[in-house]
């Protein structure tokens, strides 16, 4: 079964992004870089809430990694990074290389999962991560937590309504005072 | 001048308690003893929110750092650790080794720190640590951050009304999963 990952660079406060979207205080160093290549190296498809979605449409930062994503071609054959937005009240999206999903996530996702493919990444602003915590969907849970109070903004977490136990495999510091914690959910059983 | 720390153990999605105050899943090891005794040897006055004070009163937990403590006497001379704890609506404590503070904490607190003596720590379950970082006089942020998602409680961080800044200087996996990291804060100039 397909791995699914829920990474994101957050505020010590646990904010994605200030209440205004900003993500101006996110430091991209090296170490990011080679964090983020090595993990996508076994990523294939991307789970993407609308509100991300959609703020990454308008931004386009240049360096924000969240944005969809064409995989590189391989040598071999042609490799290509699927992406899935989840909304309710989207009807249509512009951009053909992303997937519209208007039917209930969770089921979307757990079909997902047990057909073949690399690992998925959950690059959700917290409904979506919230909806896939809550149903046991996700596996790994991968935080660059920066060094700084932001007060207020878009929460990582949301209330999936239990308690979720997780086990830390990885844990170090990263250019620029982030640390990088990386955690296996243990799903209660 | 005396330093002022916040330290805390809190759970991965940034709660120091459950919604029903529980702290269960705390984890208490010898590393965590030693990262407390290493500390507390420069500390000799204890900054207690009335809600966090009342709480570690009524729980009284042998394995809780958070109650009022006596520091151990020393070879030459009695040091005796400071207890203040800070409340707008009590009027009497009966704890007679627990100073109860009405005044506007941040004055009183900001005079203490003038006046000689070791660190300060601060045990505060949200409401007077926001107080004290958005005045500006909070110089050090310890977490231990345990891998666990409680999904709603106590949060450690409250909106201080503006960013502020941190510089990582510790950062070290503890027994059981748990990651300390260790901040100074950035005071804006």
């Amino acid at each position: 079964m397909r791995r699914i990952t829920y990474g994101a660079a957050v505020s010590l406060d646990g904010f994605l992004a200030g209440a205004d979207g900003s993500i101006d205080w996110l430091h991209f160093s090296k170490d990011v870089q080679q964090v983020i290549a090595d993990y996508w190296k076994n990523v294939d498809t991307l789970l993407w809430g609308r509100k991300t979605y959609d703020f990454s449409v308008a931004r386009k930062s240049p360096t924000s990694a969240k944005k969809p994503v064409k995989a590189k071609s391989s040598k071999r054959k042609e490799s290509t990074m699927r992406n899935y937005v989840f909304s309710r009240t989207l009807k249509v999206l512009e951009d053909p290389s992303v997937e519209l999903v208007t039917s209930d996530a969770v089921e979307f996702i757990r079909a997902l999962q047990q057909r073949p493919g690399k690992e998925i990444c959950l690059m959700s602003g917290g409904a979506l991560a919230q909806s896939l915590l809550a149903a046991n969907l996700v596996d790994e849970i991968r935080l660059n937590i920066h060094p700084i109070l932001l007060g207020s903004g878009i929460p990582t977490f949301r209330d999936p309504g239990h308690r979720i136990k997780l086990s830390l495999f990885e844990c170090r510091q990263l250019e620029g005072g982030c640390v990088l914690a990386s955690y296996k959910v243990l799903h209660a059983k």
